[in-house]
C-alpha cells in the first residue's frame, strides 16, 4: 500500500539570541527568542531518508546567530526579513520560510534619576512582543506583528447581561464586574516598505490599551471588535488583527456569613476553567487562508 | 468607516471533570480536561454588544459536568460526540461546535499483588490522551483522536548524515546517535460508528512505539513518515495521521580533557533551541482545509 | 512499636485575593497570592483522626478573605500582620502562625497622557514581591519583605577571572562578560512598628538595582555582597538580607566559521544547567535558627 | 560601617547527565538532573572578589558528567556519595559539598510481548526520583531518598469530619469524599552501608502506596502519619521520613439545578487555593537541625 506526506515543516525552535550594540558607551539590547521552518518539496527526506536537500535546523540556528551579528536587529519583523530570506537562499527545495520572532523587553536601571548605561532590568515578564514573517519565492512576504501575554483589567464599566437562558443556564446578570485577560494580538501588515516598526508597534499597543479603557464592555466579544475597529481606524498599514482573549474571572467573594457587605470589593481570581473568546476584524470580509491561516 | 467580523469562536476551555463510576465496590474513574467552543453568527455580541444568541461559557460549562453524569464517559471520544451534539442544540446561531478533551491515565495502586478497588496513581504526567470533535449541523462529525507528551528515546538505530552543506553550516554527521522526541500525534478517523474508542487508542499508540522502535531512522522526518505509513497500514478507521515532533537532543559531553574516552555513554540533555520536525501521512493526496485546518 | 511526629504545619496555599478600593471614581487594586499556615499541638489529627482543634484551611482562606475587606490591604506586611493574629486567635492549639503574601503589580493604563481611573496592565509578570510574618503567642512576629523573579543585567562591568583550576576545570577566564540573573532577595526587619512598608520596599529595591549597577563585579558572589551591604548601610530597618541568584549564563557565539567577529555583541542565553549561587549579609554573626531558618 | 557574610552556598543547578550502558546490545539508560553546591570559607569570594579558592560552577558540572563515566550510574544516591566526595577534595575551602539528584524513569517499548533493546518511553512524568546527599569532612554522610509527584488518589475510605468550627467556618463535614495528592516524601537513612539503593527504593515507595490504600483516612494528617509509620516499621534502615502533601481538591459538582442525582460521581478538580499538609514522622523526639534542616 502506498501513502501519501501531506503537510509539512521543520525547523529550529527557540534559539535564544541576544545582542548587546555596544559602539558607545550607552549600550543597547534586543533579546529574542527565534524560531524558524522551512516548507517545500522535502518528500526524499520522510520516505527515502535522503538528506541531500535538507538544510539542517543546526544550520537554521547557525544562521540565527550569525544575521544578528550580520544585519543587526533593528527590529524583530526587520530582523525576521533579511534571516527568511537568506534561508530560502541557502535551501533550494523549500518553497517558503517562516521566522518568528519573540522579544523580551529590558528597561534601563535608573541610577541618581537617570537610567543607566550598561545595566538593565526585564521589564514585563508576562507580556512578550511577537513577529512573524513568512516568505515565498515569488510573492509579497507576510509580515505578522504582535504581543501576547498582555494582561489588562478594568475594575468597572463592563457588564455581561441579557444572554441566552436555557436548561443548563445557571450563571446570573452581571450590571458591573472585573474585566480582566491575558490578551494575545496579531495584526497583518499591509505593506512591509517604509515602516518604523518598533514605533508602529508601540503604537497598535496602545490603541489596544486606550480602546480597552475607554469602550464600556457589554462582553469580551465587544472589548474584542471595539480595539480591533480602533486599530485598523488609526492605523493604515494594518490590513486585519486576530484576538486571542481568555476571561481571568474575578468572582465576587460572598462575605455575608461573616456579616461583612462585599460591594465589588474582594474578588477570587480564579484559575480554570476559564472562558476563551478568540476573534479578528478585517477591512472586508476574505477567506482566511493565506493570511492567517498558514501561521 | 466600518469593518467586518472575520473567523471567531468562543467557548469554556479547561473544565476539570473527574468522574467516578461506584456502581461497584471497585470503582472506575476517568479524569477529563474539557474544552468547548462554538462558532456561527455571532456578529450582533460582537458589534452590538447584543448577548441573546450566546451561549454562555458558564453554561457550555455546565453541560460539560452535566453530560459526565447524564451520558458519563466510556471513552473520551464519545463523551465528545454526545456534548458537542447538546451544544449545537442548546446554540441555534452556532453552526458548529468543537470538544476538545484531555484525559489523563490513572492506575490501580497494587496491594498484595493485586490492583486495588478505590485506590489509584498517576500514570504518566506527561503524556496526555486527547480527543477532538468537530460538528456541524449537516455533516458527519469530525472525529480526531491523539496523544501528546508521549516521550520516547532510542539510545542507537539512528543517524543524521549527508545533510546539505554551505556557508553557515557547522554540524557533523552522526553515525550513531541517541533519537529522542516527546511525540504529538493526531488522527483522524474515516468514521465514527462501531468503533471501540478506548481500544483503537491503545493499538494506534502501539503501533506507533513499535515503529518508533523498529525502524533504523536516517532522520526524525522519515521516523515520523514510518510510524504514519505503520498506522495507516494496520488501521483502516484512521483517514491521516498528523506528527509535531521536538528533537530532544542528546549532546555526546567530550570527556577527552579529563582522559576519558565516551563512545556514546554520557550524554548532556539539552532544552533549547531545538529541533522541531511536523508532518502528516495521508491516505491521498488533498487540501488540509476542512480536515486538521480547523483545530 | 511506636514513633514520634516531627515538625509538622498545615494551612491553605495560594488563595488569590483581588482588592478593588472603590470609595472614589480612582480604583486603587491591589493582587495578592496569600498562603497562610500554622503550627502547634496537632498530635491528635495525626496519630488519632482527631479534628477537633483544627483550624481547617477552608476556613483559613475564608478568613483571608474577610480580612481583605475588615482590615483592607494598605501593604502586604499590615495584611499578613492582622491575618496571621487572627489566625492565632481562631486556633488555641496552634503555636505559631505563617502568613506568607506575594504580591503583582499593575500600574494605570495612560490614555491621553493621564493614568486611566480603572483600567490598569500588569507589570512585570515575573517579578513578585513578597513578605512573610511569622507570629508566635509571646514574641515580636518576624516581618521578611522581598522579591522574586527581578531579572537584571549588565551587559560590561563584570568580569570572572582567577579562580581555582584542577583536573576538570576547562572554564577560560573572562576579563569582560555579561551578567545577568533572576534575583530573590528577602529582608528580615528589626521593627515592625511605624514602618511605610509600601515606601521601604521601594526603597530596598532601588538600592539593590543601583548596587548591582554601579559596583564592578569580579563574581556574582561579590555583587550579593555589595547589593546586601548597601541595603544594611542605608536601611537601618532591616536586620539581615538573603538572596538567592541563578547565574543567566549569556556564552559569546563563536562566528569565526563564518567569518564574523564577535567581540561581546551576539549571545547565546542558555537555559540549563545555571551557577546559583546564595549568600546573606547580616549585621553580625548569629545563628540562622530563629531568624530565615522557618521560612 | 562592616557586616558579615552570613550562611551561603553556591554551585552549579540541573546539569542534566543522561548515561547510556552499551555493553550489550540491551541498553540500560539513567536520566539524571544533578545540582550540585559547596558551602565553606567563601568570605574572600563575597567581600573581596578573590576566586582563588572557588571552584566554579563550570567544574562542579564538568565533574559531574566526567564522574557519570568514571564510576558510573548504578543507584542516584551510589552516584552522588561519589560526586560529593570528589567536589569536597577538589575544593579545600569547601566544608561540605551537597549533591541533588532527579532521577526521570524511562522503561522498555514492548514489541511483540517483550521489552525492545534499546528503545524506552518515559514512565511518569511528573513522578521523580530524587537523592540527596551531604557530605562534611568528618562526619558520615546524610543521604535522604525520595520522590516528588507521586500523584494518588482514593475514591473512597476518606472524610473529613468533626473540625474546630468559629466566626469563619462554613465548610461542612464531609462522610466520603476523594482524597488526592501530589506526594513529596524524603526518608533519611540511618547508613549508607551495603544497601540497594534501588531495590530500597521502590519498597519504600510501594509501603507508601499501600498504606495510602489500605488505611481509612479521616484527615489527610492522619495518612501522612499512616504512611510513615508503615516505612518506618518495615524499612529498618530509615531513621525518619517527612512528607509534603498538597490537597487536589474534588469538590462534588451540584447537578441538582439540572435535574441529577450527584452521589460522590462527578467533581470538579480545583486548582487553587489548596490544602498544603507537611509532616515528619520519627523513630524518637529530636531536634531537626542537622537532618533535614540543610537541605
Amino acid at each position: 500500500m502506498s501513502f501519501v506526506l501531506g503537510p509539512n515543516r521543520y525547523g529550529k525552535a527557540e534559539t535564544r539570541v541576544v545582542c548587546v550594540r555596544r559602539d558607545t558607551d550607552r549600550h543597547e539590547v534586543r533579546d529574542l527568542n527565534v524560531s524558524t521552518s522551512l516548507r517545500g518539496d522535502f518528500t526524499a527526506a520522510h520516505v527515502e531518508g535522503d538528506q541531500s536537500h535538507v538544510l539542517t535546523t543546526d544550520t537554521q540556528k547557525n544562521t540565527a546567530f550569525a544575521y544578528a551579528k550580520k544585519v543587526g536587529v533593528s527590529s524583530p519583523e526587520a530582523y525576521a526579513l533579511a534571516l527568511g530570506e537568506r534561508l530560502l537562499t541557502a535551501a533550494p527545495a523549500a518553497t517558503a520560510s517562516r521566522v518568528q520572532v519573540e522579544e523580551y523587553a529590558w528597561e534601563r536601571v535608573e541610577v541618581g534619576g537617570a537610567g543607566h548605561d550598561h545595566t538593565f532590568v526585564r521589564r514585563g515578564g508576562e507580556e512578550v512582543r511577537t513577529a512573524v514573517v513568512l516568505r515565498g519565492r515569488d510573492t509579497q512576504p507576510m509580515v505578522v506583528s504582535g504581543c501576547t501575554g498582555l494582561v489588562v483589567m478594568k475594575t468597572t464599566g463592563s457588564q455581561f447581561t441579557g444572554f441566552l437562558r436555557e436548561d443548563y443556564t445557571t450563571l446570573q446578570d452581571a450590571e458591573d464586574r472585573v474585566l480582566a485577560t491575558s490578551l494575545t494580538a496579531r495584526w497583518r501588515h499591509t505593506t512591509t516598505d517604509g515602516l518604523d516598526w518598533d514605533a508602529a508597534h508601540a503604537a497598535v499597543r496602545q490603541t489596544c490599551l486606550a480602546a480597552f479603557a475607554t469602550t464600556y464592555s457589554r462582553a469580551l466579544q465587544e472589548t474584542l471588535w471595539a480595539m480591533g475597529s480602533a486599530v485598523l481606524e488609526a492605523h493604515q498599514h494594518v490590513a486585519e488583527i486576530d484576538f486571542s482573549a481568555p476571561n481571568r474571572h474575578h468572582f465576587v467573594v460572598d462575605l455575608a456569613p461573616f456579616g461583612l457587605d462585599n460591594p465589588g470589593e474582594v474578588f477570587h481570581a480564579a484559575d480554570r476553567p476559564y472562558g476563551l473568546i478568540e476573534a479578528r476584524v478585517q477591512r472586508e470580509a476574505h477567506e482566511c487562508t493565506g493570511h492567517f491561516g498558514e501561521l
